[in-house]
């Protein structure tokens, strides 16, 4: 069974990874016939933040311990990532990306992007191995390839223009159910929670980025 | 659109809610074209497990402000939960049932439920309102209702036997992409990660028992 990597970046949309989106790319990796495996930074998180009053908290937590959370404890350091063994890699999406994975929330356009994820995700590219990212990710992939024009998606023009463009990338305007693909660079992104969405369309968007995954992994073994 | 309560029981399967099993209850019910609103108890958790190395750590979390990290925020402390506002109620599963929502772990056959959440699950059961038990869950329904002999699944004999016929239950085994139906009582569950399996087998049958209690919803409807 071929495997894709999934990083994730803690767990809670306002600290971490987005649950929901995390939990939906699992599903359809395996309905789709590959496996998984899990990584995230074994680093403190960037902040802590309680999700009832959205309010910070005074507390310390390890990306990798909270993320461990959703993959029931089966999880690797990044830094263990060896693309040769994955066919694809998928970023789920959460501020954690934008807090924990690169620096997008505090430093802008001057984001400082984690070195080890940087590597992985050229290594893919470079390899023409398929690249999903979903919600605030796009804007991850968008800064790695800066002014290299990918065509991406992070939604609505009101939430996912600027974050795309402030790094050169071609945005694309997209409702959560659907799916941006740069054929070119074997990327595929979708808005997820990016937008004010039910869980029923943002799932919709995954299902659709991971089928296209799958479709691209089945081409290239087929090639 | 008629709504289906949700009970959770803080974020992670070793200490709170197991989340997938959380996530994809949420997305059937929104499949099946109702919405939903998650509860949880505003208490502070019996323990906090790193769930990277699965050992106790010197922390406090509180229950609903970790669940909230699945809902996205929206959620609401489970004595505001009122029966008459919705068709059905589901309780995912995880640790977190069995440490926070009764002391099954800690007391064994004298467990001790939230009494809250058993003045709801007896409203629901008294109107034969659906209720829909996942993983660890149905253990709490045997409880509640003990030696009323429901018929309810936990999986496997190996895992899933003891924790019903403690209390009076008539257990049957399913693997985890199966539903065991009480009609007298109106009750649905299903094994889910009760049994060492893959996330599609779990949504397999999470999407059978949210489709059962739409059905069962439908049906109570028309008559």
């Amino acid at each position: 069974m071929k495997k894709i990597a999934v990083i994730l970046s803690g767990c809670g949309f306002l600290d971490g990874s987005e649950i929901q989106e995390s939990v939906l790319t699992l599903l359809y990796i395996r309905k789709n016939g590959f496996a998984y495996d899990c990584y995230a930074p074994d680093e403190n998180q960037t902040e802590v933040i309680n999700h009832d009053t959205q309010q910070p908290l005074a507390e310390t937590r390890n990306i990798m311990a909270e993320a461990a959370r959703i993959s029931r404890s089966k999880i690797s350091p990044l830094t263990e990532l060896n693309p040769e063994r994955y066919a694809a890699i998928i970023l789920p999406g959460g501020f954690g990306v934008a807090k924990n994975l690169f620096t997008l929330l505090k430093d802008g356009q001057n984001a400082v992007v984690n070195q080890d994820l940087e590597k992985i995700i050229r290594a893919f590219h470079d390899k023409r191995k398929p690249i999903g990212a979903i919600c605030i990710s796009p804007s991850l992939i968008a800064k790695i390839f800066e002014n290299k024009k990918f065509y991406l998606t992070a939604g609505s023009e009101t939430n996912g223009k600027d974050v795309l463009e402030i790094f050169g990338a071609n945005y694309k305007a997209l409702p959560s159910s659907e799916i941006c693909i740069d054929y070119n660079n074997n990327v595929v992104s979708t808005a997820a929670y990016m937008e004010n969405e039910t869980i029923d369309n943002v799932a919709a968007g995954i299902e659709k980025l991971v089928a296209h995954i799958a479709h691209q992994i089945e081409k290239a073994e087929a090639a």
